[in-house]
C-alpha cells in the first residue's frame, strides 16, 4: 500500500543533496521509510522523488490531534517511530507511573473531569508495551520530538507553551507530577545523591559545586555524509577542558542530549532549548554555521557552568566518549533512565533542617515574581535593541553615507570653478566626505561586534527565564498538594506518616528551587557584568574610531 | 466711504500689542490708514479693531494684478503709497530711462510684441509723476515692497522667481536692461569710479579691496516702542569696527538697506534676501530674535566683506550715521540715487585691456555652470543635512532614551531579587542607563551645536547662488545685444562708434562678472573651510564626549 503524507512545514532541499523540496499541505507518497537518520524517501504529485525530513511530514492516517502539537511540535513519523508526541518530562512521569507498579495510589485524582477520559497520550495508541522489558518507546526522542522552530527571539518559548497545553488539557495528569514524587515508596540512595547546602546568612541553599569548572569548547565545523553520500551533515568538535579530548557530535546528537537532560532534570532545573532548531534554508552556508556554532557554545558552557548537569552521566558521556561502542552503551543506558521527571527529587539532599511549607510558598512566589519581572524586562532589552539594530544597519549608514557623498559632490563642482588655490579646501572636503562613508560603514558594522552579544544573552535568558514557569509549576502543585494533607488524611487517602513525608520532601524540593535559583543569580549577575563590559568596550572603541577618523579629517581644513 | 480691503496673508497678533488677528481671504474694513509704521487699524466682520501690517492687505479697489504679485511678493497697501509692486533694479530702469531723456533711442527694441503693451508696471497707474522733480515713487520701497516668507532653506529664491516672471512678461523691457548701459551717453566720472584690477598669471580681475577690512557686530536686541507705545519693535545695535561707535536700527532698516543695495548693485553684484522675512508669529520670542540676530549678522558681515558695497554711501549711512537728521539726510539721498540698475556699470573701470567677447562668453558660461552645479550640490547638503537633523533630534535620541530606560529597568528588576551581592551590578546598570540617557541628550542637543551652522551657510550660499542667474541674466542679454551690433549698425539703429562702446562696455562688464565671481570664490572657500572646521571639531568633541561617558559607564562592572 502507497502511504501518503501530509507535508506539514515548507522544506527547501539543499542543491546536489537528494532531496526534495515541499510545501506545507502538499500530499505526498513515502516511497522509502527505511532510509534512517531522520529521513524518509518520498514522491511527489509531480513524480519527483527525494530525501524528506520526517519530522516535516505526518502519515495521514496518524491517530494523533496533528493541529494541537503542530503548534508547538513537528509531528514525527508517527508510524514508524510509534512514539507519541508529548512532552518528555510528562512522557516520563507516566513511563514511572506505569512502571513503578499497577497499583496507582492517585488514580482517584485523576477522575478529574478533563483527565484520563480522552487521554491518548496516556495510553500507547499504537499498544507498544512501556514496561521495563519492553523497548523503550521514547529511545529515539531526540528525532521524534523535534520542536517548532525557535528563532533567537524565542528561545524556548515553545517549551513552556506546550506544557502549558499540555496541563490545560489534563489537569489531573499534570497535577500527578508533584505527587509521584512527595508521596512515592523509595528515594534513591548512594552514591547518586546530590547534595544542596543551605548556607547561613548567605544566599541560601546553593548546589554543590565541583572544585573545577568543567567547560568545553565548541570548535571546527566539518561537513560529513553517510548513506554512501547520499546525505550530508555538520559535525562539531567538542573538547572538555577535563579531558582536553576532542568529541565529534552532529546537531542531533545535541539534540539527544537537551531531551535527555529535559527528561532527567527538567522539573527541578530549567533547561534551555537548543538554539535554531528546525532551520532548513541554508543549513550549509558559512555563516549559519558560524551563528550555529556560537549559541551551540553558548548552550554547553550553561550547562558546564550547572554542577547538576555537568556531573550527570549522560552529560560527561557526551563530552568524554571513547569510541563509537562506548557512545551507544552509554547512550542506550541513558534512555533507559528511570530517575526522570519530578523523581529527580528522590535524589537531591540537602544538608539542612525542614523548612516550613509557608516559607516555601513565599520563596515560591518572590520566584515567580522575579523570573516573570525579568522576563519582561529582558523582552524590552530585546524590541528596544532590535529596534536599534535595525536603526544601525538601515537607515542610519545610509544617511552619513549620503552625507558622504553630499560633502564630496561639494568637493567635485568646487574642483571645478576654474579658480586658483581651491585645492587645498576641495582635498579636505573630500576626505570630510569618504570619512563619512567610512563612518557609515562602521555604523553598520557595529552591531555585529557589540550588540550582537548583548541581544545573544538576552536571547538565551529570555529561554531560560521561558523555563521557569514549567519548574515553578510543578512547584506550586506541590505546595497545594502538601496544603490538603490534612484533608487528604481525613478521606483516608493518604497516611500521617504520608502527610510528614510530603512535607519533608516538599522541603526538599524548595531547598533545590532555592539552590537552582542562587546558581541562576550568581550566573546571571557575571553574565551581565560580563556582557555589559563587552558592550561598552565596544562602544567606546567605536566612538573613539569616529573621533580619531574626524580628528583627521579637521586637520585638512584651514583658515589661514 | 468705508475702505474694504482683502487680507492676503494670515497674520496672527502679539498679545497685548494692539494688533488684530486676520486670515488669508478675510475681507476687513480699513478704520485708520494714517497710522503709519507700515500699519494700518482695521475691523473685522466681528466688530474687532486692531493693528494689521498693511503688506498684509490689498486694499479692494486697487488695479493691480494681486495674483502676480501675491505669489512672490506681499501685495503693499497701493492706495496708500501709489507705488507699483514691481522689482527694484527693474524699477529703476524705468526711472532712469524716463528721466534721462525723453528721446529713447531703443524706443524700437519696446515694440517687442508682448512688450509696452499691457505694461501696467512700466505706466504709474495712479498717475504720480516719476521724474526727476516728483517724489520718488520708490522711496519707502522699504515697507512697500516686501518678498514673501523667506525661510532659512529658501532665502533670496523668491528674488529670482521675480526676475524671471518679470522677463517673461516684458521681454522687450527686460532686454532694454543692459543696452540702457551699454549705449548710454554719459559715464560717470571722479570719484565714484570702482576699480577693477586684472592680475595676470592670479586668479584674474578682482576688486579693489580696501586695506583694512570692515566689519560690524550686530547684538544687544531691545524691545522699544512707538506711537505712545501702541506699536512695539525690536531694535538692533550695530557697531562697525571703524567707527567703534554702535548705531541702532529696527529690522525694517536692515529692508531699507537691503532694498538700496539692490537697487544699486544687483545687476553687478549678487545680493542676498534679508533672512526671516515676513514673520509674523513669534516676533517677539527670544529664540526668534537670537536667530534673526545671528542671521543679521552673517547677512551684514557678508554686505561688509564686499569691497564695493561695504565702501558704498549708503552702507556707510547705515553704519555710521551720527543722528536722526544725519540718518533722514543721507536716507533721502540715497533714495534719489541715480545710478542704480545696470548704470553701476558706468562706475567700474577696469585697469586692463578690453576682452574679447568670444572670451566674454566663454566666462559667463562657465559662471553659469558653476553657479548652477553649485546651487544643486548645495541643495543636496541641505536636504540631506535636514534629515540628519530630524533624526538626530527625533527618532535617535528616543531610541537611546529607551535603550537607557531598558537598562534601568533591568537594574530595577535585578534590585528586587533578594540576592546577596548585587549591588554591584545593579548599580553599575542604572549608571549605564543613565549614560545612555545622557547620549540621548547630547545627541538631540548636537545638530545646534555644528549641524546648525553647517545649515546656516549653506542656506546663506543658496541665497546667494539664487542672486546669480539674474546678474548672470543681465550679462547674457548685453551678450546677446552685443552680437547683433553689425545687424544694428546695418539698420542704421546704432552707430559703428555705438557698436565700439558696446564692445568695449560688455568688456567692462565681464571684468565685473569675473571680480565678483572671484570675490564669490575667495569667500566661498574661507567660509566652508572655516564652517567644515567648526563642524568637525564639535563632531570630534561630541564623539569624544560620549566614549568618555561609556569608559566611566564600563568601569562599574566587574567580572571579579
Amino acid at each position: 500500500m502507497a502511504l501518503k503524507a501530509q507535508v506539514l512545514y515548507d522544506f527547501t532541499a539543499e542543491p546536489g543533496n537528494n532531496e526534495l523540496t515541499v510545501k506545507e499541505g502538499e500530499t505526498i507518497t513515502v516511497t522509502n521509510k527505511s532510509i534512517g537518520g531522520g529521513w524518509i524517501e518520498a514522491q511527489n504529485s509531480r513524480g519527483e522523488v527525494g530525501l524528506v525530513p520526517e519530522d516535516y511530514i505526518e502519515v495521514s492516517r496518524s491517530v494523533f490531534d496533528s493541529h494541537a502539537y503542530k503548534s508547538c511540535e513537528n509531528s514525527n513519523l508517527s508510524i514508524i517511530h510509534h512514539s507519541p508526541p508529548f512532552h518528555p518530562s510528562l512522557a516520563s512521569l507516566v513511563h514511572l507511573s506505569q512502571a513503578s507498579n499497577g497499583n496507582d495510589p492517585w488514580s482517584a485524582w485523576n477522575a478529574d473531569p478533563s483527565g484520563g477520559t480522552n487521554n491518548n497520550w496516556a495510553s500507547n495508541p499504537e499498544g507498544t508495551q512501556t514496561g521495563k522489558s519492553a523497548p523503550d518507546p521514547w529511545g529515539n526522542v531526540s528525532q521524534g520530538h523535534p520542536q517548532a522552530y525557535q528563532g533567537p527571539a524565542s528561545l524556548s518559548s515553545c517549551f513552556v507553551f506546550l506544557l502549558s497545553l499540555n496541563m490545560c488539557r489534563f489537569p489531573g495528569f499534570s497535577k500527578s507530577g508533584p505527587e509521584l514524587y512527595l508521596l512515592c515508596k523509595q528515594i534513591a540512595k548512594g552514591k547518586d545523591k546530590l547534595s544542596i547546602y543551605a548556607q547561613v546568612g548567605e544566599v541560601g541553599p546553593v548546589w554543590s559545586y565541583p572544585e573545577t569548572q568543567i567547560d568545553c569548547i565548541v570548535a571546527d565545523p566539518k561537513k560529513g555524509s553517510k548513506m554512501y553520500g547520499l546525505k550530508s551533515y555538520i559535525e562539531y568538535q567538542i573538547t572538555p577542558n577535563t579531558t582536553n579530548r576532542p568529541v565529534n557530535h552532529r546537531y542531533k546528537h545535541f539534540d539527544w542530549l537537551y531531551e535527555r537532560l529535559l527528561d532527567k532534570f527538567g522539573s527541578a532545573i530549567p533547561i534551555p532549548s537548543l538554539p535554531d532548531k528546525q532551520v532548513t534554508e541554508g543549513r550549509f552556508e558559512e555563516e549559519f554555521i558560524k551563528m550555529r556554532m556560537e549559541r551551540l557554545q553558548g548552550w554547553m558552557s550553561r550547562m558546564c557552568r550547572h554542577p547538576v548537569i555537568s556531573g550527570s552521566d549522560v552529560f560527561q558521556l557526551f563530552l568524554t566518549y571513547k569510541d563509537e561502542k562506548d557512545w551507544k552503551t552509554g547512550k542506550r543506558k541513558a534512555e533507559k533512565d528511570e530517575t526522570v521527571g519530578v523523581m529527580i527529587f528522590t535524589t537531591i539532599e540537602p544538608e539542612a533542617a525542614d523548612l516550613d511549607p509557608l516559607e516555601v510558598e513565599q520563596k515560591c512566589e518572590q520566584f515567580s515574581k522575579f523570573t516573570k519581572a525579568m522576563d519582561d524586562s529582558v523582552k524590552e532589552i530585546l524590541t528596544v535593541g532590535n529596534e536599534h539594530w535595525k536603526r544601525c544597519t538601515g537607515p542610519l549608514p545610509k544617511e552619513y553615507q549620503r552625507i558622504g557623498k553630499a560633502l564630496q559632490n561639494l568637493s567635485t563642482v568646487f574642483t571645478s570653478s576654474g579658480y586658483q588655490g581651491e585645492s587645498t579646501l576641495t582635498d579636505a572636503l573630500t576626505a570630510a566626505g569618504k570619512t563619512y562613508e567610512e563612518i557609515a560603514q562602521l555604523v553598520a558594522e557595529q552591531p555585529k561586534k557589540d550588540l550582537h552579544f548583548l541581544m545573544e544573552t538576552n536571547n538565551e535568558y529570555k529561554g531560560l527565564l521561558g523555563c521557569f514557569p514549567d519548574t515553578i509549576g510543578v512547584h506550586k502543585a506541590a505546595i497545594d498538594k502538601v496544603k490538603e494533607g490534612d484533608k487528604l488524611v481525613a478521606a483516608n487517602k493518604i497516611t500521617t506518616q504520608d502527610k510528614v513525608a510530603m512535607s519533608k520532601r516538599l522541603s526538599t524540593m524548595s531547598y533545590t528551587l532555592q539552590a537552582e535559583m542562587n546558581h541562576f543569580h550568581s550566573n546571571r549577575i557575571y553574565d551581565y557584568n560580563r556582557v555589559m563590559q563587552q558592550y561598552l568596550e565596544e562602544q567606546v572603541k567605536f566612538y573613539e574610531t569616529i573621533a580619531g577618523k574626524l580628528r583627521q579629517a579637521h586637520g585638512q581644513f584651514t583658515t589661514m
